[in-house]
């Protein structure tokens, strides 16, 4: 016959039990955004890379802007090389269209005798609109699309891809930043920028390049007073907000950088993010959406930690 | 030998064949937007309801809401209620954060002794989360939605449908109303409104009474600082925009109110307006979308015609 199980063993085990359905219940139990947050690990995060990253300093504070190499490399070196030569310094917003755009740039840009010269940037530059799908990493969202096949992640900017093209692009989310150009593709080298300030514009997709993100300093452009004339540009000179300096952060000494991380987009940690995005279980909520579209998933920014 | 033709004939004719190709090329050309607006006739257009139209007047201005009685008919009544009351003058703007909402009502609505009175209206409404999709008129869009079964329009407002459920509802686009809530779904009785000023937030469709749509004066609640409390509210009473009064557009002598007309959705205009943003074929555009979201489609409004 064998020995029955002595309490302590019994013990034991049942407190197994226990833990091992608690730490089931901790995994399985839908989190909110804030705590999946909380519970992120360093890795979870990246710096921006000061290379790439823009500061637009108006009077009311600095707009940081990550830049989009892997998508608009001529871009956001034709920008980096403009910033490098201070060319946006003392020009200014331009125009601010509601539920559209806010946009910047020299407001003499159409004056050969009074334009800023552009220095060694190119005046223009081939359209970089879509690039290969192929090599880009992606994580793609569940839910489909109105506008493209798929729809994703890569590396913290907001995509839509078509597998049968092979082609991918970054997507007209809010504060994602684009390179105006006229009616010529190759006529938007990067001198006036605009962000979305309003619902994505998803037809812009694939018709002009998007060269970069708003990581910090939005409500800087959204809350703007609408512009007066055709398209919300400024009718009187005295109404843009001036533009006190752009830099890139690499050239600013290290105490005057804004340094930043933003939320990585390839991890089981972004996946519970949009999870928790998708169905919202607070108290408030009834009836959880079960759904997101690509530009209601939040990209989390925070600053650096001291290391 | 039949006589050959004459060359008035001959001449009659090819002006009739040059004339009947033009009358086919302009049918088939892809218009603008403001090429069908231009071609559209007054039946095209409706009235604002002064019954239920509320005016919101700030210090920069007017905003005129457009009630939604087929959706949400008790919010509507108390709305009207309030308004007739004049409950909302001298309250003000609570709440703006950036990419989601602009929020008004009572600074002081959770202090028992400090809150302004309803007077009539109630405190508590029953939910007007979802309606019956039978008997609602509705122009669906073709190009489906993340979000619902079927979306389009009815009436002038965004309605998603689930044919399954028998279930519409309006969705959450960029200036649309709805009546704040907290966790109790009939604690929204329409005294705290609130309009969304970025991309829409599809995730509270059918969790909270949306009651109308802003259609005009967006950009005095979009344009506002954003609060730099939690979930934008604002800290001090006095960064809170002020709101000089509220009324019901048919309570108002005709003398002072917005006379605006809308376009309709249930007619082959609109639909060559939803076409006209679906497939832009301007010069400026290379690659059309050939789709668009519900929230993309643009809901003309103009001065009503003086008759």
């Amino acid at each position: 016959m064998r020995p029955a199980l002595r309490p302590s063993t019994l013990l034991l085990c049942a407190l197994a039990l226990v833990a091992s359905a608690a730490i089931a219940a901790a995994a399985a139990k839908p989190r909110t955004m804030q705590e999946v947050l909380d519970a992120s690990q360093p890795s979870d995060w990246r710096a921006l890379d000061p290379a790439h990253t823009l500061y637009m300093d108006l009077p009311g504070g600095r707009v940081v802007i990550e830049l989009a190499p892997a998508f608009a490399p001529l871009h956001a070196a034709n920008i980096e090389t403009l910033a490098r030569a201070r060319y946006w310094d003392g020009l200014a917003i331009l125009r601010v269209q509601d539920n559209f755009v806010a946009q910047w740039g020299d407001p003499e840009a159409d004056q050969p005798g009074k334009r800023r010269p552009l220095g060694e940037a190119k005046a223009t530059l081939p359209p970089e609109f879509v690039r290969p799908a192929a090599g880009l990493p992606f994580t793609r969202l569940p839910d489909g699309d109105v506008y493209a096949p798929e729809v994703g992640f890569s590396d913290g900017f907001p995509v839509a891809r078509d597998p049968r093209r092979g082609e991918a692009w970054l997507a007209h989310c809010y504060g994602m930043v684009g390179a105006g150009r006229d009616n010529a593709v190759d006529s938007g080298p990067g001198t006036e920028l605009y962000a979305v300030i309003g619902q994505a514009p998803r037809q812009l997709d694939r018709n002009i390049a998007l060269v970069g993100r708003v990581v910090q300093g939005m409500e800087l452009l959204a809350a703007l007073p609408r512009g007066s004339g055709p398209l919300g540009f400024y009718e009187q000179p005295q109404q843009r907000v001036p533009i006190l300096r752009v830099r890139l952060a690499a050239d600013l000494p290290p105490a005057e950088r804004t340094n930043l991380e933003v939320l990585r987009t390839d991890t089981p940690t972004f996946a519970a993010l949009v999870e928790s995005r998708r169905n919202r279980r607070d108290d408030w909520y009834k009836v959880p959406a079960a759904h997101i579209d690509l530009c209601n998933v939040p990209l989390p920014v925070r600053a650096a930690p001291k290391r």
